[in-house]
């Protein structure tokens, strides 16, 4: 059982959706749409995936860091740092 | 016939890649996966992305906006400037 | 006392550092240097930048999200969701 | 001379600012401002620079790539390539 367990429906949707995006973006390329247009939908896109990723990452913060900091501070300190060095990975993308 | 034509079956391919990396997103949240690999892959997928991005908007100033600029002055700027705020767009997500 | 105090002169001499590398900015536009020098240098400040957000973001999450966390529930899910628009708003720019 | 000669003050002028931004962000640790309060603050100074950045990239789009499309098309496409792995310097940060 995940932070993010309660609303697995919701992100399922959230990323079919994205899927979906991503399908039309080949429809796109496959039609010789107008460059612009399709950065337009990669933007639109990588937005909705941030999405999805900072939705988990508050779900990650309140379960996971939480119940490790009620345990242990040490692996409370371990699990911040590993969640900062996620946010760092989609900061650096 | 766009600036991207030549390498057309390379974005598709691409694009398929990360249309598999999104199922694979699903699977992930499906299977109850831990929080920060599910980031992992979403940075990794927004890298991929932008690659594509990054690959479109090399072709589209080399050809159209150059072809642009040849033609007149003014729709060369046009092209540029709309160029740019492509660029805004994917450094805003 | 904040979560930073500890370090607090380590991110002054950071701050300090990313100070001069702005008036190191002004001089190269001043002195018309290639644009491209200049872009890659402010692609090197924001990232100097980045980084003491993000050390930042690591020692509140584990000082005051935590402090909040173990005192309230409901005032740690604030701290936490407060600390993901912050991520939001970094991401987004 | 180079693209952005033309309004070179524009640009010294917030580039001071933006110093006066980073100073303004070591005055906050200094006086232990609320973490976050400092997170909001680099994100502003964050997007002050990429505003820079856009501006130079859009001078330079449309003078030394047009002055190189125009020259010679081998150089023309050098410069895009290289004005493409400036941006995407700025995305990875």
């Amino acid at each position: 059982m995940r932070g993010y367990t309660m609303n697995k429906q919701d992100y399922l949707n959230r990323l079919r959706r994205i899927e979906g995006q991503v399908r039309g973006l080949q429809r796109m390329i496959d039609e010789d749409a107008y460059c612009i247009d399709v950065l337009t939908q990669i933007a639109s896109v990588s937005k909705a995936l941030q999405g999805v990723g900072l939705g988990l990452l508050d779900e990650h913060l309140r379960h996971c860091v939480r119940a490790a900091a009620a345990a242990d501070r040490t692996e409370g300190d371990a699990k911040v740092a590993e969640a900062v060095r996620a946010v760092e990975r989609l900061l650096r993308t």
